[in-house]
């Protein structure tokens, strides 16, 4: 069977993938959850988007994964772009999960609405220590909109500072997504507002894959918290041949 | 528990949402359902916007409602945005279901396409008492497309003519929806053409909300007929904190 | 109960349509699944639009069929439109299924990006006798989306080489799909990128209908094989009075 290695996004660590995960496992997969560097208990909130993607390169190879189907879900979009630009040899397939997908040259601050990228800026000025957090407002009502308030509530206390800096450095490929040779897929959950729907993540982002496959389902920006196992089917449809 | 009031769209009365009130209220909470001066029995149909909105104050006032949460579908919208900019003390939440979103100065018909405004003028032309009503083909077609025949034709028996001044009066607002401190939801059925898709309802008006939760649900502009325990639950996912 | 005629789209037959038929008959209804000429065993590829309207003109006068509901699917629009404005005494109700949408002197290439021109000439020209196929990987990954590779497979392996004439030919209407005064339909697969949903079916394609009834349903391009039960119940739905 298949093995998945599933990269969060930013704010999270791989543990809130491990519901995910624990579906995929069950339907005879082997399902890896990786924490990128920069949101490890004790990690400096000063990494980079270099840094980080290294992070992921190197679990790859220290568990000498091949065959992979990379699951990056959004700032994680960033990641596995770099990683299989790194080591192509290692991915299977690239599954995007309402995620960023960058051209050479590009950071993720480039494909978010302005108003984001001063309120990230603010937020991390008021920090002093590379981080930036996500206001509670604006994580219940556009990122987790499908849940009641205590699992908001209960969600939003598991997540850690972001480092700004993987958010604003510009990515380096040899090769755009679109050239890419792997397979690809994107996953759109169609009440994701986390990026607002008059610039959204499918099809703004997604068509920068050139061929890939669409997979939609019903739900927020959150749906490793709200629905895992309908998640872990998408994940499944999306990555296989 | 809640408080909700349910504000109609045009053509229609208070009545035709006691189905969803009903689920409402089953699930614990309190759901009122007012109809809007102009469309009760026996109301002139030279009623403008602001007695409109005026009427639906006068309701919360006079039942003394508080902390409510407040929906409007489709015209309703324009009454929701004027009753919270005019009593904000008793509005916990705004949810606007496939509903108008006025800015200061803007009529209903500056947010339709021209087509629908002409077809209007010239209905209430041809009625001459200040009412408009909606052809047929077009209620079947692009309102209430998700239900058989005979379904369609019951509702459309119970709309009554709607004062033509409502769709004209540009609304007054101290404040803008996006700078209203109050929280705010938007409901999108997902099949509603009675705007076409080219020019629709969500992102286009949802997006003058700012930040706001989305609820998206299947079925066309009038889930009231055809699935009321459906619309009831999306609901109370906007209404809910 | 009604009588509906599914016309198939290009690479296809009547006969991958007939588990779909099967589901209309069982319902009561009469469904019929005729082959365009150009797809038929053994008919000459260099077909044109006017000869593959022509041969479903003739199976609606052969069988004699009125107050035909006339399913389209994909290039079927482009045949089922031309059949309409030819025998519109016949046609009941016009149900486009992620169909192509002509006005008087366009032909498909016009409606598709041209990056499937380009592609679909070069295929052509080496195949040599005015027949275009389908990549696999593009079947794969963009029109069949919503199945296991098994699946994708076997259906590739039913579709027969197409005329490419077909696609080239502009299509001469007396009138134009907005001014024709039969009832319309139009059914969105949610997940149907065979063109890309930055260029999509719906409403790009839809709104050229004028008035019409829009049904949704999950799935891809080629429901007919992912989930013909479904597709026949929204071709019940698009197809009612």
């Amino acid at each position: 069977m298949g093995t998945y290695v599933l990269v969060h996004g930013a704010w999270h660590t791989g543990k809130e993938l491990e519901p995910v995960a624990n579906f995929i496992n069950a339907a005879g997969h082997n399902a890896y959850t990786p924490t990128i560097k920069g949101n490890r208990p004790g990690d400096p909130k000063t990494v980079g988007l270099d840094e980080a993607i290294r992070s992921v390169v190197d679990y790859l190879e220290e568990n000498n994964l091949k065959d992979v189907v990379l699951v990056g879900h959004s700032y994680g979009g960033m990641v596995i772009t770099g990683v299989a630009d790194r080591v192509p040899a290692r991915i299977r397939r690239l599954v995007y999960w309402n995620a960023f997908v960058p051209n050479n040259g590009e950071c993720l601050n480039d494909m978010v609405p302005p108003h984001y990228v001063s309120l990230f800026d603010s937020i991390a000025a008021e920090r002093g220590d590379g981080s930036v957090v996500l206001p509670f407002p604006i994580w219940r009502e556009a990122f987790i909109n499908d849940v009641d308030l205590g699992t908001a509530q209960r969600a939003y206390d598991v997540l850690n500072p972001h480092p700004l800096k993987t958010l604003k450095d510009k990515i380096s490929l040899k090769t755009n997504p679109a050239d890419m040779t792997v397979a690809k897929s994107y996953i759109n959950c169609t009440e994701d507002i986390s990026l607002p729907h008059h610039y959204p993540w499918h099809p703004r982002l997604s068509q920068k894959l050139g061929l890939f496959r669409l997979v939609q389902v019903p739900g927020s920006h959150e749906l490793c918290f709200s629905n895992p196992g309908r998640l872990a089917q998408a994940v499944m449809d999306a990555g296989r041949d």
